[in-house]
């Protein structure tokens, strides 16, 4: 096994809590623990296509822990086996994947480590295949990865998402309103379950769990007659009514859309004031506002549990894996296997039956 | 001068964060200060008219200055001159005054502490008229009263739009972005010019000064130019283009809307899209977040003044007044005068001048 | 076996953020799931003995889920198996375990959920062996039971001192300090832990590692070399130097005391003071701030959790038992094993060895 | 008039959130606006003497207005008319002014701007005298300044503290105990006043109302016989009792201390628990935790202004000179006149009559 001097880290897809935690604790132990020499790429994949980097050291990782965002910049585009450039006013896509391979040669590193999502967990995986010694740190503010038991940035997404209840309940209550607060996630509902719980919903509409207009109604008439002239309702940006067909789940508005057009809380309040039309609703779209600002402790703690984990990864030859929390410890995963599926919640797990049983209704019944 | 034994208190209007620390300090100097009896009137003036209302003790206003909403409740929507019923299936509108009048003798009321904004203090005005003892407090997000130096509320509502700009700050760097943040303000830009000033924009848009795309374009530019690859855009919901002719203004959704449709921060993102085309925009409405939530010391304290002096005013018979700050200082105007006007931001002035030395672009030029 | 009809809830100990969380999940999953009829007793075990006790309802415990403290008032004194009167000027110690059985009795109680921590689970269990069908909640801000992964409140705690080290931080830079912050943890330091990981301390000390003054010494000379010329040291309230022979573990102030005196955090910074004449030191003690407030997400919806499984198992039959969290889950344990030993952190675990991996010191070489 | 081409600028003494809004509206408004160049002393008036410095350019101030602390450093030791040196193992103090100046004549430095406190404007002034273009901006967390109605830091500070006065009030009420909060404030109770006016404090304590002990005893009885069974007094670090003959006052310790003995908050807890034996007494000193942290958005808007107008200041030759708020003004005021009186807290004034209105008594009856 060739010996390890030098490492590479990068940051690819959407901004995420944390991965500055990540960044530091990779290139602290690399440094410290191993003397190793650290490059940071530039705006992710791009970075590594265009060979553009710059070192990192003891001085410039120290004190970012706790600053949002990533000192390496990141694009959610740039995928190096499809990689769009543009000449004589075309646009076009190519395979770069052997010239980022050929970077890293030329540069002497010995190792890679991508902290990604989805997509960069895949772009990985591809470059594995291809011999580069590789160790994914997963990254998705949705939690929706199989492989690992949480995500970093995701509990910083749900403090964001449950202040933002927390503002919308004493208006609600002054003003006796239904306040919808549209947050992320796609195809999996855990942020909206996390904050609904947290933040005191009365409705929470997942991906996961079709919704009944007519169960919202009846849930939001109940409290009424309970004298609770108020109710709260939490929507993840991928739910979709029981007929909808999967018509409007394709149609949803998603926070990677350059401008919103009207998403599903929008629908949501709409429909319900198609029944109810003398009780005022408001929409609110939490939107970037989730992806942003300084990461919560356990991001903070999680971020550079991973970032050290990666570097023992690589210094193991446990190459083509990604680090992942399973209970209390870190643990390492195939990255084949961290890739092929989601993470959904599960519409009959604890976390939705404890929802259940202190009376939260997700519009089902 | 008939002795005043009994004093009541509501408030009307929007949400706005202190409104309880001004009802603990209305109840509170009352029964401490002067023995006397108070009724709070629950949803504003709608409970004038209903004759709904309870009796505030030191026990019930106890620990609620740092909670968001009111403990009375309110609509923004209920005006005793033109109160609306439904008879028969149809709407009316019948002036109640008198039975709001009425109802305040059969309590024994000897005063009445409206807490309210532009058309609460409207309506205390012409109550005054008709021979009621009555004290307004000032009351809007906005901060758009010419008769008072600071409305409670608005600085609340400031820190919450300047921690949403440090929030999209992070993301907007990392990913080479511009961020649009669309806050209150339909008349004035008070919140987009105090928010912008703390959260580092780049650039701000306000209902008083109209803005030229060009000159957002041209800033962006600027930027990307000297390496800063992303812009913050601030822009309060009354903004509008220079060429707009109003009609922009006019057609400008608000926070009162009970669904929101696409915004001036929307037209803006589209606008500068149109000639930037290979950079990534963002639009985040902030909407109700920035009535909720806990009052900051700021507004807890100058909510507690405001509802000291409310009192005093009426026990040294100034009444048809507005408590109000004047620098360091808490004085009283006439009610008549406290509605002439708003403030709006001048252009002109200290803190637009500031911004502009500090290198923000008001998109004027 | 007898059917459960009605059942009590009391909270014990210190305060905790996240017992509201706990008693609105009881009493919601009670009435809702089950129709039963919930008590909460006031003060803790007192008003278990006391028989002071208040109905909750859907109203009462509605809206308190992100409130700190506790709705039914907690003491940490009262023992009823041996509790202490006054009668005629002198304090006698009596066990009150019939009385407080008897009201159980008489108010038709079929079951008590105890929140509380190591003492208060205690009790629980003498309760059990007499017959009581009980079941525990667990509950001690510093995470140190070892029957669960976490406790509630543990990680508001961490937040709190997290939010200091980072107040902290920017004041040691400017004025190139030493700055030592005392937190809770008299026999454990997953909080000094956790925090210091979290806040990027450079030295933490814990109960568990011994620390020599030598090392601290050392290690902020290293980083003075290194133009680094301030030190963050975070200090468990246990934490203890190897030569202290225990005598200084016994002396710590704690958290308990009425009125504290300079505990070990004043002690590091005058030994350092000592050695390193120059450099400016200064100590904050968080206290009491670590134990209020309101929770965070995580501890809300843990709390939540907690609550709904401890009506659960005691409607399954799960008597003398303590819910817990394991992995992603919520179990049951015996509660004689519950309060058999302490939780306290593996000097070779996961988290110490990653502090270490990123230049963290704990004094101890 | 000599014609102005390059300025300084340096921090003085303790650390005060907004240190970096000034220095980067001065440096923004003096390179954009009036295109000088700027130079930052390192370590405040050390840096002037040992000719430490760098330049600020738009790079390098960017993006720090939200950071705590001073990117610049500061000490509050170095006096450049009373320099402390080491010669030989004695400390000697000599006179280092015309060094200092001489180092600004070298660098061709036009004008400096001072950000500092009592102590540094006293240098500012002498400097002043001889020949010195220099213009001060006024900082201390205290607002003790009697020549500007705000300082910039203040209101963070009563952030904090206010923050922390929630956090104990939950924890006061559950366990009905008397919560003692020391804050900052050696010579006026400014933020002790603001303070518990925001976080609804029982009893204040401040230098300039001298207290007794039973009236103190007096308010939490009565409070204790209304059902409210816990209190919560905020004291400032310099308050003393009626009795105390000013020996108190003298023995106050304070934030400057390296290492804190027990303080005033201290013995006001210890004397109530002379006379309440049977009430639980807690005490928290906040300490630094009042100096750091990202500044609150009033304090970046008004440390913006003040920079913005110090440049200004100097370009208009109103040298001797220091940045001031009257109302929402920015005036110039003479150093000599600025450096004159303390602001206190005036017994009779507003605040305090506001205090009393609402039922917080400051121990004195």
């Amino acid at each position: 096994m060739r010996e390890i001097n030098q490492i590479g880290v990068l940051t690819g897809g959407g901004d995420c809590p944390g991965l500055n935690s990540v960044i530091r604790a990779v290139a602290k132990t690399a440094i410290i623990e191993y003397g190793l020499d650290v490059i940071g790429f530039v705006d992710g994949f791009k970075g590594l296509v265009e060979n553009n980097y710059k070192q990192l050291d003891l001085r410039n990782v120290s004190g970012i822990s706790h600053l949002g965002g990533t000192i390496l910049g990141t694009t959610n585009r740039d995928n190096p086996f499809n990689y769009l450039t543009e000449s004589q006013g075309k646009i076009q896509s190519t395979d770069q994947s052997d010239r980022a391979i050929n970077n890293m040669k030329n540069l002497g590193l010995d190792g890679l480590i991508v902290i990604g999502g989805d997509g960069s967990l895949n772009i990985s995986n591809q470059f594995s295949h291809k011999g580069v010694r590789i160790v994914g740190v997963p990254k998705t503010i949705d939690n929706d990865l199989a492989a690992t038991d949480v995500t970093f940035g995701f509990n910083t997404a749900v403090n964001t998402a449950s202040d933002a209840l927390d503002k919308l309940h004493t208006t609600a209550e002054s003003h006796h309103r239904v306040m919808v607060l549209e947050v992320m996630g796609r195809y999996a509902g855990w942020i909206a379950l996390h904050a609904g719980l947290s933040g005191s919903a009365d409705v929470i509409l997942i991906p996961e769990i079709p919704y009944n207009i007519e169960a919202i109604i009846a849930k939001i008439t109940q409290r009424y007659r309970q004298g609770k002239k108020f109710s709260i309702i939490v929507v993840a940006e991928g739910a979709a009514p029981a007929d909808g067909e999967m018509v409007v789940q394709n149609l949803v508005p998603t926070s990677h859309d350059p401008i919103r057009l009207g998403g599903i809380g929008q629908k949501v309040a709409e429909d319900i004031a198609k029944f109810l039309i003398d009780i005022e609703i408001r929409v609110t779209v939490l939107g970037h506002l989730q992806r942003g600002g300084s990461p919560i402790p356990y991001d903070r703690i999680l971020g550079t549990r991973y970032g050290v984990a990666a570097v023992e990864a690589l210094m193991e030859g446990k190459y083509a894996t990604m680090v992942s929390l399973r209970g209390n410890d870190i643990i390492t995963v195939p990255l084949e296997e961290a890739i092929k599926e989601l993470r959904r919640v599960n519409p009959e797990g604890n976390e939705v039956r404890v929802a259940r049983s202190i009376g939260i209704s997700f519009g089902d019944k």
